[in-house]
């Protein structure tokens, strides 16, 4: 029962990573032109992998955020932007943290100039983060709770999503917010843990490493399968009422990290965890338990995940088994 | 009563500016030494009168907070910083939005990066203003009001204050932020409103002509005497329990718009006012009545504003009668 876009001018911007790419796939099969733009930067979540079996039906443009021009051109002639192009690490935004600024803050600024001059009767969806909340006063969070984040990432990204507010406040550009929390599936970054600390999981898994669950394990936290945040971003693209709003994404079932590592051990034959003290980078910028609460969008737009975490890590760890060399 | 820095090296970006080069003057008198750095770009509040008379007692760099390299060799060596510099007027920062960001936004982050690097034991203040808090939902506004710009300044103006709150929290620099509402004496920006209309109305009122009241006149407002600023600059860079910590300023005494054209114009001969309809661009970016509690400044630190707007007018209007062909 999620909304349907069909026959649509759309961009997506980091369209060639995780979530960009499986929504690419999704609107294609629904009969939409589709551009996709990427810089294709490794330490990002691109991979032109990710968009083999749907090349041919797409139009891919190797275009940075950042570079002004090319989002001018780029912006014209659409009727969707899924603005999913970020930076999303946050201890890389904490190592070069102008670089961050440049991808989450300016880039976005940049994109909306770029509507409100060229294109501003787009329509946008602006994929945020959890982390703008940074630790929580209280669980679980909701759109009303501080914003006092714990890296620079977060501080960015409530930046890029108020840019967002304002422009459709001022100017009519009419855009939604997505706030995710920790998505997973097939074709997320498995490498490391620049996307999730769940893509490091599910490589250590499959290459017969233990997972490693730092501090006591006892942190919960919530996640979404990725079938479902496209769900939740074709809502927000087509739903008048999300227009000029920011929500909450989350998930029914949160879990310890302990009782996440164990899921996904009995997933996989020899799959092992072991507990580890907190790097200390790590810990600096962690949030203890995180649990968002969904209800608002829930509510308003019947949006509730389909997949629970055992089934959709499930059929994450099948997509990676067979293609896990072209992730690593 | 106000705190005072003697016999330190002090830095103070934006500091040919309206509050930069008052605050200078005081620690000049202080015995302290000053460095003063500033763009002096016209369009900014840096002008070189507001130096002239301690010009032999200070040294000066013309630079630009967004020059990385020049920050990064300015902030050594100090052991303070007033970092005031910054895009104040709000059509600005809509009009040339991504201007707003390098100098509200990325170059505080490259101020923080080099105090990182550089020298992590220097103090830090940072001028932040009421304008992120955006449409009041309630009044006064405290510092828990949530943060809704209507301006890109007032977004670009957050994250800079987060950024300093974070390298506190993180990294130990110890930083703390003040929000101001208009401040308005002596030196102040007078040319145009893009400190603050008050700025405008000064001129106006000494060129005999009469003070443009946007609406019906009813939209109240509090401001703040620039000396009664300092001192509150002095005591968040003194006192140890304003690290990591954002404070609003504030007045005792609002006035609505029309009262304020009607002390101002007591003050001078011939002063008159009219009331005129919002211009568009005005209206889009007004947020009604607009009053700060500066009660959690006030009750940690016993800070209280001791000029009166009809004191503090009568003083800044004397000493524009002198000057203003200096500030025209």
């Amino acid at each position: 029962m999620h909304q349907k876009i069909k026959n649509k001018n759309i961009l997506i911007t980091g369209g060639a990573g995780f979530i960009g790419s499986n929504l690419a796939r999704r609107l294609v099969a629904d009969g939409n032109t589709i551009t996709v733009a990427d810089s294709l930067i490794p330490e990002y979540g691109g991979n032109s992998r990710n968009l083999k079996d749907i090349q041919n039906k797409i139009s891919f443009s190797l275009s940075d955020v950042r570079d002004v021009a090319a989002i001018n051109d780029l912006i014209k002639g659409h009727d969707y932007l899924f603005n999913l192009a970020g930076q999303t690490s946050h201890l890389d935004s904490m190592h070069d943290p102008i670089t961050d600024l440049d991808i989450n803050a300016k880039a976005q600024l940049s994109i909306l100039e770029a509507c409100r001059k060229h294109n501003p009767g787009i329509r946008i969806v602006f994929a945020s983060t959890r982390q703008i909340y940074g630790k929580p006063k209280y669980l679980p969070v909701d759109e009303k709770h501080p914003r006092h984040p714990v890296d620079v990432n977060g501080i960015n990204k409530i930046a890029g999503e108020q840019y967002h507010i304002l422009y459709q406040e001022v100017y009519g550009i009419e855009s939604s917010v997505l706030r995710l929390t920790n998505t997973y599936g097939p074709r997320m970054r498995i490498k490391d843990a620049r996307q999730t600390f769940l893509g490091i999981w599910i490589r250590n898994l499959l290459e017969g490493k233990p997972l490693q669950v730092f501090g006591d394990g006892k942190q919960r936290r919530d996640y979404n399968y990725v079938e479902d945040v496209l769900d939740a971003l074709l809502i927000a693209a087509t739903e008048e009422n999300a227009i000029g709003k920011a929500y909450n994404l989350g998930a029914p079932d949160p879990l310890s990290l302990e009782d996440t590592a164990k899921i996904m051990c009995q997933k996989t034959v020899g799959g092992d965890y072991q507990m580890v003290p907190f790097p200390k980078d790590r810990k600096a910028i962690d949030v203890g338990d995180f649990i968002c609460d969904y209800s608002a969008f829930r509510d308003q737009f019947g949006w509730e995940p389909k997949v629970s975490f055992e089934e959709g890590i499930q059929r994450s760890i099948e997509y990676f088994r067979e293609e896990i060399e072209n992730y690593i």
